[in-house]
């Protein structure tokens, strides 16, 4: 049996911690609240990230070492911009699982660090040492809350190693979860953090009450900016027209249960940043961070993100909403 | 002052007839039925097609000589089936149109003719005997209702000669309306035509109680069959990337104004065609007839369509939703 740790326990890491105990993987999660450790532990529940929902058993503690000491796989589910951090302190574990265990690390976080402008793939590679055919990656439309519910969803696990790749994918394949394999880590990478920032966007314009054919408009002059930027960074263009790029784009862009649209909605409705964090549970959405970093990242690659810089204006630059949507409704007619 | 005629008063005949009169465009309106045509040309509103709209000044005849006399834009709104007929009917009129005013026809119809395999453009160029340079199509995400309300939209006006398709923009563009050129004629075409195929699949997903996850699969799917369809026939790919792909899909797709996802969620949810025909006001959703020409066309060109063929399936081979489906999402685990 495959042992698996899922280092995180935040709505999304607790469901594919459901997923890989439904797949067979013997789980243990590990959760930075106490708390959330001994609902998780005792209960079988995350009343705290993934209320309503009861898991298979699965083992959980808030002590890292106990959660990674033996497994062969390690699910990074922690906030972009706090892998880094946490890296640093789980090091000497994950060391030790790599070397006693050839423990493959598998990202399922979204997000471009701020400062270094690196994709999370790249910060584990920095932190750990660990050799990029190790690291792998997993993005697709997977909103978490319809696929706790046993919702059937596609996604994509990336690997420069294809063979890992395969080996994730059988550790996480169930009935109603199907994982694609790729090599394109960077077009996944890219696609999952690009999109936060669309959702943004188009969270907004519903927000000011603009109908479905602005959000269809958005969506793909989004896409057309991800995937000028994926490409500029090596990417494969294949990639984020796939379920990694268009799929997941389109489930954050259009579902209620994206917290960066949702988000977005209440700025394009006239609250303030605040009220936005509070509506989403005081929770700053992704894109809200992911957004200076890609902006940093296409200005330094020299790639246009017209709706990315709109995002960035909005949320950091103190720009009204309907000035910066009126900026990118209101450009002038001309070919495609 | 530019003269349009557009023949066919259905939702989105009606509403682009607004769009072009608020363009600038003098603007007379065909409709078949002589009440439509009443209500259009007294109080500037189309009850039957689109309640609630107060239209700009407009003519409108029940008279197709009447409304083709002196146009240089030829609009064809009418359903993809019964262009051909009409066209024949309208043929002497369009023919002196083209002659005296060189007029230039532009087709809002979406679909492959049953039959003959042909796109709307060719059935255009084999009735009239028009040169295709004078014969464009517009496509894109344009829910007509949100359209005749002034919500923003983008749309693609594609004709392989470029300077046609900016004079049909500059008749065109409004303030809320923002049509781009292309010269991929078929890309359009193909975009628009097999996206109502989809967003059917989609509907009967939704219907059967599957979530954004689901949805944001299919449609990720689906892109990448009218992709390889439209590939196979001689399109661009960064077309069927833009808004009369992506865009346009994404709409139909997500959108609840949309008659086919209507159609098809009244199948996923157990109903019947009939009784699917009687929840969208009496009318097949042009999918519903799309698909068989659309499947053929993929058979004779060896390209796989696996949604398509699934929709075909449910509309006209008697297999249950449930079985169509669940051969679509439980296909065996491989590279994307």
């Amino acid at each position: 049996m495959t042992r698996a740790a899922v280092l995180g326990a935040g709505s999304w890491g607790t469901a594919f911690a459901k997923v890989l105990a439904e797949a067979g993987t013997e789980v243990t999660i590990w959760a930075r609240r106490p708390e959330v450790a001994d609902a998780l532990a005792n209960d079988h529940r995350n009343p705290f990230y993934l209320p309503g929902v009861q898991l298979p058993a699965v083992a959980a503690t808030d002590d890292h070492e106990r959660a990674i000491d033996g497994a062969e796989i390690i699910v990074l589910a922690v906030p972009s911009q706090s892998l880094r951090g946490n890296l640093e302190k789980w090091n000497d574990a994950i060391g030790n699982a790599v070397s006693d265990h050839d423990a493959s690390l598998l990202s399922l976080a979204k997000g471009i660090e701020t400062g270094t402008l690196l994709r999370m793939s790249q910060v584990i590679g920095a932190v750990t040492g660990a050799d990029e055919r190790r690291i792998a990656v997993l993005s697709g439309p997977n909103l978490a809350k319809e696929i706790a519910a046993g919702q059937p969803a596609a996604t994509v696990i990336a690997c420069t190693d294809a063979a890992r790749a395969v080996a994730l994918q059988q550790a996480s394949a169930t009935g109603y979860f199907r994982p694609y394999t790729n090599t394109d880590v960077i077009g996944c990478e890219i696609g999952g953090a690009c999109k936060n920032v669309i959702a943004l966007a188009c969270g907004i314009a519903a927000g000011m009450g603009l109908g479905d054919n602005s959000i269809a408009s958005l969506i793909t002059r989004g896409l057309a900016e991800i995937i000028r930027l994926g490409v500029a960074l090596g990417a494969e263009p294949v990639t984020l027209a796939g379920l990694a790029g268009v799929g997941d784009l389109v489930a954050t862009c259009t579902s209620p249960l994206s917290r960066n649209r949702s988000f977005g909605h209440v700025l394009g409705a006239g609250g303030s940043m605040d009220a936005a964090q509070e509506a989403t549970h005081g929770q700053v959405a992704e894109g809200v961070k992911s957004c200076t970093s890609i902006r940093a990242l296409a200005v330094a690659h020299d790639v246009e993100m017209p709706l990315t810089n709109a995002v960035h204006q909005v949320c950091h630059e103190g720009i009204s909403v309907s000035a910066a949507v009126g900026t990118l409704l209101g450009r002038r007619i001309k070919p495609e």
